[in-house]
């Protein structure tokens, strides 16, 4: 077998138990077994349990952009554009739960290096949606009404709306990919539609 | 200076160390040097760095969700009542920035128990929204066509976005309070407005 493959099948393992038990609970034994091979030759391709767990967040965050800009079709309008967009995060992150744990839970939860790891995906992903919320601006007016600072707050909204909804919808049973999509459309653009087009709800004070 | 008071002095002291250094680096010789009294009598009082820090955990949530609680007054309607909600949301985010660095980054990034804590204060403040959007909903309908698992998204959404803006703000010199929670209303109400008209966006496939 060669060795990218026999590589592939050892970070596969380590993403199920990492994401099944916690960064702290998964052992190297474990890993070693779930990917049938033994533990010498885990630590003679991975090096550490901390190098083995900053591979797997490399690969799991290169996995989820990678999903969502494919989803992403250039060409669509704004609200379909990010509707596969979303469809294409949900389904990604629905898929492959386990490295959605990592990623969103037990990356975040074990101090550095690895929470500056997830807050370098986050950041692409967050200026993706920037950059398709200034697309729907621009598609609404000829002279977008929005500052920068607005586009940016919004994409943090629309980028943790998504993160909690993933969390929620693989937690609970029979919540779709395409359900959990729908709801962020309706709650994100239905708001951004009318914000567009410059009618922002109105505090009236 | 009777304990209650003085109990208190070192729990500020914490949740500035905690909130600015974070739960590994802070020591609880910094904590008794901010808080002007000596190492023992912290030790005395709040037995070890561990509970110290989910003292702090629960004082900081407490206040929070107190925070929100008070923030919406019933009898308003809905999105005035949602829009008082998010001011005192981050209002207070705004002005516990350690605080809230506590109970965001610090407790959820190590491990158990305090993640336990946090979950239970987020579970109570998802519980209090999602009040809020079965009141819109019965607000615009006599016979209100969300279900259940609609409204449960939609509110895990409103939580995931206003967490996201709350870190955003604090880190972005000059968002104000009122900035934050007016993006997160043009972003939520606009969208749920329509949506609880019955006009949700339709993917037309």
């Amino acid at each position: 077998m060669p060795r990218a493959v026999r590589e592939q099948m050892m970070m596969d393992a380590a993403v199920r138990t990492f994401g099944q038990l916690g960064y702290r609970a998964a052992s190297m034994d474990e890993i070693a077994d779930s990917a049938g091979v033994s533990k010498p030759l885990v630590y003679l391709y991975l090096n550490s349990k901390e190098e083995l767990f900053t591979a797997c967040i490399r690969r799991e965050a290169k996995a989820l952009v990678e999903a969502v800009q494919a989803g992403a079709e250039p060409g669509l309008l704004a609200d379909r554009q990010l509707w596969a967009g979303l469809r294409a995060f949900f389904t990604h992150t629905a898929e492959n739960p386990d490295g959605w744990a990592v990623l969103h839970r037990q990356a975040r939860t074990h101090g550095e290096p690895f929470a500056a790891e997830v807050a370098a995906m986050r950041d692409e992903i967050v200026a993706f949606v920037t950059g398709l919320i200034v697309a729907a601006a621009r598609e609404a007016h000829s002279d977008p009404a929005l500052l920068d600072r607005d586009v940016a707050g919004l994409a943090q909204a629309l980028v943790g709306a998504a993160e909690a909804l993933a969390g929620w919808a693989n937690d609970t049973p029979g919540v779709s990919a395409k359900e959990a999509a729908a709801t962020l459309m309706n709650f994100s653009w239905a708001g951004l539609e009318n914000l567009m087009n410059g009618r922002p709800w109105q505090p009236q004070v």
